[in-house]
């Protein structure tokens, strides 16, 4: 017989929770309207005793009175997070954007000792100002392995493509997060670096076998595990050794079985969100938090229907079809958790930061970032773009709509207007630049012609269902040097993309590649490729722009 | 002999500056950092005796520590200024953003009482927030008269076409306005209504002639001033009639013969922003701010160097070019202005918000908003469009990067995409969709064969150099009509555009135009064009969506 009231157990349950809440104040600044809950609804839910939110959206000084207002519809202490795995400013505006992981990867090959400090630094940079907005929880690091270059979702957000790379680099990065007192989350468990298929729109699946899986994708897991990580998310994968019914984040096999048994993991096991499609498209609201929870998992992060989540969790809790005690487990798990968290003093709300500093990022983080982008920057021939009167900027931006870093301000945009190249802004969404001529594929009748600035900012970025094959870019690179078009060529993001451009490519061409794609970066790159005198120009203005340094 | 120091005289004067900083708080933030000062910058000029900032972006909620910071690093109270003619919201996320004026313009001409009505709630909804961001002053109402349809920056930004509607509707925005204890600004003196160029990229030049001026541009002036406007700024215009040297903001004869003298005005004159090309083309940034000053320019908006403004105008005193008079009457005119402002109590600044509201705006201004837009609302055919499988959403923005209203997550792009009609997303700086063909101007060929729903959102903008004639639309739309291919036209924004493409329209086919591109116009507009299993599909998503009403 259960002894426990129906409420008290829906309050317990409801503890499990991590909904999904935009960083900005009001319902009407939503960007993700039908995914982020409203104001009122999130005040319902946490009185109710719903433990954790994840933030999307807004900038560093919402956030943290985001944050203050959510723990105050709460009753008891909350989990707070967000993905912000390439630090603060990837989701919110005035945080460091750091560049991605893979760029130390990179530079681990050639020199471990420095890539692991900067590793850590990494991390404490973003525990510092996770702290300062109140967060006390990051999912990162990825520690996935980027065995496949074609992966669509990891790609450059994974710390290395060998075990040995991302196990060092992750437990730097842990070690450097959780100085500040924040909790990590390794991610996505048992590895998802070896799929073709994005998890937003379908499940993937995995054909690897124990001994493979033990030799590669849980390697960085186990090291992460010895260090003391304080959550793991298992992935939505499909891993047809192991269970070739349920994917990973509904598998006993998987959570229960390997992760608890084999690999002793004793912290908080979390899903990926439950809204993906690799879910929805399967099981039902409350079918799949059920699922979830009776094969282990502890948190139930951005079910489809909070509600029904709970509702669904409490009646199997109640026909004892999953033991009461998994809910104790689970909830004294997440009272640890909580437990490790730094006590943040925020300081005067008054002030939106300390009154010393001035801006949200301090000088040394700023720093910190500028040092990484310039070591993560390539080049070749620098200095031999010269200034035109029929340039074309010919930019492909993969996301128009969610790229915080490309407006009219944008270096990428304004510093080659100075130089006499219009802009020419193409993108997934739009009409598209190519004919079906595959030896000449770029439609130049309908481009313009002149010389052409090509400036690719591709990541293989989720959702968009291909890493960065859809378009034609080595023949239309090809097309361009047959005609004596192609003036410079900068990639941003995608590092595979880069080296079979660069193969391509004469060696007379300028080209740049920077895995980040912030401001910072696009300035760096562009004034390195243009001549002295247009150089000279955007120093100036980039001088004017950042006075206050 | 000058008997004030220099450095009194440089406090006193740089009071009558209006600087540009972003609503955010962090330097990294800043949308257009090549024109908003950084906060070291803002730091140090508010110390030297800045007098007011005009702020541009971030979130209502940012808006509000952003003014006490700013007014923190002042020793005096500020002027703090928005350009929000058309509500908050225009300019920070989580404040209303009310349909363009000129839709009251037109409900004037049926039932005048009503939009009578309408024009003082909407100045008293803009006061109410402004007061709740910290905004004493707002540069609002415009009192051109749009009497030329083909005008690109004032366009539907106008309160009416005529003398009468405009006089009548901005006296009544002003009465609301007011009635919060903020400041407003009768704009562009002496009328920008009936120009074809923009002063953000050239100046513009007005061949009236007095009487004309007097029958026409004039009136709404007279009119606002009488009802006792705390100020007026001057546009860059050229009015051979009256001076054909000097433009507005510069010129003496229009400033103190025509508007202080024939006009009577005692208010505050500024200054259109000093930064525009219709200025820095022929007029140095030193030299511009003496002039508008000589003129007898109050204060300076937006001065291209605030430095050199500053450091110009005392010369001019020192040097007794300007007698120190003219600064003691700006200054005095500044204070009377200033104690007309309402002390607004700010809450607890621990709340963003007072502690019973949950979201910035209030549920009675969020119904005035829907009002206006639903009466402002036309249609032509609901109800027809039905779910295809292979259906193109072609969109138009005219402002691609500028738009907060456009993202994957606006109605405009994911209702249709649940009818199955799949976004092209056009813009001025992408591929062209056109083929020279002036009969067949869309590229079909490039943009894919289906059925069409055209949704184009031009205002006619500032900036952009013409106000919609450059696409050929209403040939686009024929092409589309003789092959069968349009299934509907959405046109948000410009009235004129909408007329026009009305008369080339088939009468069998759906339509509608909304005078606003906001996300609840544009629910609005594509529910009512689809037929009802679309439309039910469209409305639940809606109650999800907006679950706090």
């Amino acid at each position: 017989m259960i002894s426990v009231s129906k409420s008290v157990l829906r309050r317990k349950v409801a503890e499990l929770l991590v909904v999904r809440a935009s960083g900005h104040a009001s319902d009407s600044e939503r960007e993700h309207p039908l995914w982020e809950l409203t104001n009122s609804q999130l005040e319902r839910l946490l009185g109710e005793g719903v433990g954790g939110v994840i933030l999307f959206g807004g900038s560093t000084s919402e956030l943290r009175y985001r944050c203050q207002r959510l723990q105050g519809w709460a009753a008891r202490p909350l989990l707070l997070c967000a993905d912000a795995e390439e630090g603060l400013g990837q989701r919110f505006a005035g945080g460091t954007w750091l560049v991605p992981p893979l760029s130390l990867g990179k530079i681990f090959q050639k020199d471990s000792q420095a890539a692991l400090k900067m590793a850590e630094h990494y991390g404490s940079c973003i525990g510092e100002q996770a702290n300062r907005c109140g967060l006390n929880w990051i999912l990162a690091p990825v520690c996935d392995v980027n065995s496949n270059p074609r992966n669509p979702v990891i790609n450059l957000r994974a710390w290395g493509e060998d075990p040995i790379t991302v196990s060092e680099l992750v437990c730097a990065f842990h070690k450097g997060l959780s100085s500040k007192g924040v909790l990590s989350c390794a991610k996505h468990f048992p590895g998802h670096g070896d799929t073709e298929v994005d998890s937003h729109i379908d499940l993937p699946i995995l054909g690897h076998n124990m001994s493979r899986l033990e030799e590669l994708e849980l390697v960085p897991f186990q090291s992460i595990i010895a260090a003391g990580v304080s959550s793991i998310m298992t992935g939505h994968l499909l891993i047809n050794n192991i269970d070739p019914i349920n994917p990973a984040t509904l598998s006993t096999k998987i959570i229960s079985n390997l992760l608890r048994g084999s690999l002793s993991f004793q912290g908080l096991v979390v899903t990926d969100a439950l809204i993906m499609s690799a879910i929805t498209k399967k099981f039902g609201p409350g079918e799949a938090a059920v699922m979830a929870f009776a094969a282990g998992a502890d948190l139930i992060m951005m079910p489809e229907s909070p509600d029904k989540a709970i509702d669904a969790i409490v009646d199997s809790l109640l026909k004892e079809s999953i033991p009461l005690s998994r809910l104790e487990e689970s909830l004294s798990r997440r009272r640890l958790a909580l437990e490790g968290i730094k006590e943040v003093k925020c300081a005067d709300s008054k002030e939106f930061f300390p009154p010393e500093s001035l801006n949200f990022e301090s000088i040394s983080e700023k720093q910190f970032s500028k040092e990484l982008i310039n070591k993560s920057l390539e080049f070749r021939n620098p200095g031999k773009i010269k200034s035109t009167v029929s340039g074309i900027n010919l930019l492909w931006i993969d996301s128009i709509f969610s790229s915080p870093l490309i407006n009219s301000s944008a270096p990428a945009i304004y510093l080659p207007e100075l130089a006499g190249f219009r802009s020419l802004i193409c993108h997934p969404s739009g009409v598209s630049p190519w004919q079906d001529d595959p030896n000449s594929p770029l439609a130049l009748d309908n481009i313009g012609h002149g010389p052409v600035l090509l400036q690719l900012f591709i990541r293989g970025r989720p959702f968009s269902g291909t890493a960065y094959r859809k378009e034609p870019w080595i023949s239309a690179v090809k097309q361009l040097q047959r005609r004596e078009l192609l003036d410079g060529l900068i990639v941003y993001g995608c590092p595979y993309l880069w080296f079979e451009l660069l193969e391509a490519l004469d060696e007379s061409i300028s080209a740049a590649y920077s895995p980040g794609q912030m401001p910072e970066a696009q300035s760096h790159a562009i004034s390195s490729l243009f001549d002295s005198d247009c150089a000279k120009a955007t120093l100036s203005l980039l001088m004017f722009k950042e006075f206050s340094d």
